[in-house]
């Protein structure tokens, strides 16, 4: 059906050299450009803006939530919002962090069902309570975190990743932005071990 | 989490003849024994119900369905229902069937923005509605399937098959049925041809 | 409004021999033949895979569960899904199984205020859970029906009820099957003792 | 379960005068005292007001609304409010005007079904939507209800009727208000012709 | 949009004297005539029933609901009910009687983060369980509102009282019955002490 | 209940100056400092990108959204969301915008009843539907919206609006954010005029 990006995507020359820049970086690293860097660089603001966010949230250093973790409450938060960007580049993104080639499917269909911890499950149940009925958030939501060791600052992110991903999904889902297709089989297979 | 089957399997050997020539039937052409006819192999009169049910629906040669159509409205339909088991065994089977390695990603995420025809997409959106509010069908219903040359057997296929895999979603779910590892990976890499 | 049924029936002559015994054998016994007998015997192969699965679970000897719990697990998944065939033609079974003429309406129209035992409402819960968010079943559902007296086998029992009659519910309710006008009053009145 | 009263019924002696007549009557015609007249006896000047407001809705000469009309709009409301002791009262109270031994059973279980005209289908679409989305109400409805010959004061009525079955639906389900007996059984069987 | 009574209002002289002396009154005293008193006057027995069932529930003298709390029940349901006219003539009056002029926003907003007693915090739960699905009430409940001093009779009065207005709310949402501008701005400002 | 922010802001003084800058400013222009900017400022990182995403959303000066189009989706996104802080603080700045002090309430309670336009109508439908089920957007939407007169950019600008005040909803009822006092009175009484 609706399979194109709504919005044209924008000539990468065109781009102010900072997008331009990050955009070149990524596709060095990753051997594509994920659309959702093309789409948002339509308008740079909000570009910067966006990756701003993103990368302190995603990127920082202190806290006790891995990458691993913080990938996995982008994939369920995205299943929630039935995402197929969100659900298919981040899942790839979860299934490399965790290297668990399973995880991400499993997520997404049902987190409830899925090979994770009981800390883990305990982080994504915050999460969803988040995405879906944040207002409902209470004192109760906290000592459940806390006893699975999670502390206030661990609970902000978990919080804000959960919020900041909901716009992204919501984002994602009005423009059309389709996953790009090297996504989808990305860490499916375990990587064999370098040889010397 | 719950990872596990909540019901023992039993053991191969003292299941009735007919199931065990099926059940080795489908290793051999597999590779591996897809753990749902196990699960329900404990009750042998239930089996051979639920297989008789789901080849005649599944297997039959008549209608327009094509074996991809069939497998997309199952996909559709479990993830509906949240079933982890048969959205990635099914979405193995989807993918095979449409040679579409990105296909069942889709569906499973948010058919509307799958790449799948509108003559599908109308039978998703009918699928959804048996699915999710099967008391609501209506004679538009049918004229919009109408429409897409689907005729009055085939609407029966599409509910039916919706119908019968709801109950097989319910039951993986409430038996914690876990997926074959091998259904993951299965039809995502296209094919080399063979040579000879 | 649509109150006919949306699919021809079969001439009962044109039936295979065994879908035309047991219709012949229903109608003996209950002095009509129940819709849903004609229904599915368009396609003999699903009439027969239907009701094998149905009398399995229902007519089976084994389980703590009596005839009187499961027609009491279908007529609240049914009235859950809106199904107006087997509300009212399990409903009917309902009441002469339960021997209460009160039962069924109460069952339909709000299980939580129905006159049934502490058990039995802990069997509704159950079975309402995988009917309306199967996903959801943990092992906590199972601890508070073995408090209940029941076993890993009557769970599977109330689980298949459920899942297969949700199945039902769906194919009734797409196909507008009505209910025989017989059904409505069977076992409202209790019967007289029969006098020598 | 909980198939009691939770509020004591008053004593039908120590009520004022214009509640016990009135009781009285109703006892003389119907039988039986429903019990709806007895719970809300706790408080005669609650009772006072609901009695004016359900008669003069209920028994008004006057509009395109039939007393029939009237019974399956409460029907239909009690079932979408889960209701026992309203589905069951004004259930009875439907196959007496409407002179249809299965109405109400359809009405309940899904009006969608139910064999009731075009015009009164509508009736039960819009009622359906002030019970369960008032605040969507908008002018479309009213073209509806007007191409079927419904005015500005039928709407009104029926408006009016599923808001104040609304209530009364909350109330019966707080108090666990219990539908007499004797209702469940009335009008099903068709009566026979007086002879002289 | 749609801001104009959907119903003339009634010339006031043309109304019966007893609410034409009930509605003078209430102009005296307020300075003007709430919209409600001429909406539902134009079927006079409606009104007065309406109006005793009102005053006998929000006027009672007796019981340990304030009139603050039944206003913050009042606004708590038609909040819940999307009833815009009850949030704005209901939430003025709560913020008279609890004396806080935030209290009606916070309460229509989110009751949860309201600035509320424990007790009335336990009265707005149970409010939103009859106003959303009162069909669930049980024995739980009520215990749960003894531990904060609420009798059975209390529990009544929230029951009956978020039923009335959960009528009141359908009504005045399909009449399109519109706020009093004066009522917006009641009691945000605390009062200056009256200067002798 | 719940009235305090869960988490201890931190001291204007230990700010980065950019942050104190634009805090101080805040302050000297609004009379008081709105809580979400010292709330967000205990993660200066995340206060930059969060503050740089809103100013680039609701100050930039093309596209055919005035201020108060844009204050008016987030406050029916707050609504929406149950989000206290952003109904109460974003109400008050629609009041400004749109120079109607009732305008914040209605939008908040039932934009289907407030007093806008029916192309903000349009726009408040489509941003209820980026907000509440943003996967089922589709190009029908888009041709809704260009009717009324909006273009791609104006879509754009209101479905990113959306998405990014139902993230700012989120964290401010994870953090218990409560607004602060002064907003709930802001812009209700109409500013006199004023003299030379």
């Amino acid at each position: 059906m609706s399979t194109s990006n709504r919005y044209a995507f924008p000539d990468l020359n065109s781009l102010p050299q900072d997008l331009k820049d990050r955009i070149l970086e990524v596709q060095e690293k990753s051997g594509f450009i994920p659309n959702v860097f093309l789409m948002l660089a339509r308008r740079p603001e909000e570009w910067r803006a966006f990756m701003a966010y993103h990368d302190t949230l995603m990127l920082k250093e202190t806290g006790s939530l891995t990458k691993g973790d913080r990938e996995m409450i982008v994939t369920a938060t995205s299943a929630a919002n039935n995402c197929l960007y969100c659900v298919v580049a981040h899942g790839a993104l979860l299934r490399i962090y965790e290297k668990k080639p399973l995880v991400a499917d499993q997520v997404a269909v049902n987190y409830l069902k899925a090979d994770i911890s009981p800390r883990q499950k305990a982080m994504l149940d915050y999460a969803m309570k988040v995405c879906l009925r944040a207002h409902e958030v209470n004192d109760d939501d906290f000592v459940k975190l806390h006893e699975h060791g999670f502390d206030d600052e661990d609970i902000w992110d978990i919080g804000t990743i959960t919020a900041f991903f909901g716009m992204s999904n919501r984002i994602a889902n009005f423009t059309n932005m389709m996953p790009n297709p090297e996504f989808y089989l990305l860490a499916r297979v375990p990587r064999e071990p370098k040889k010397n």
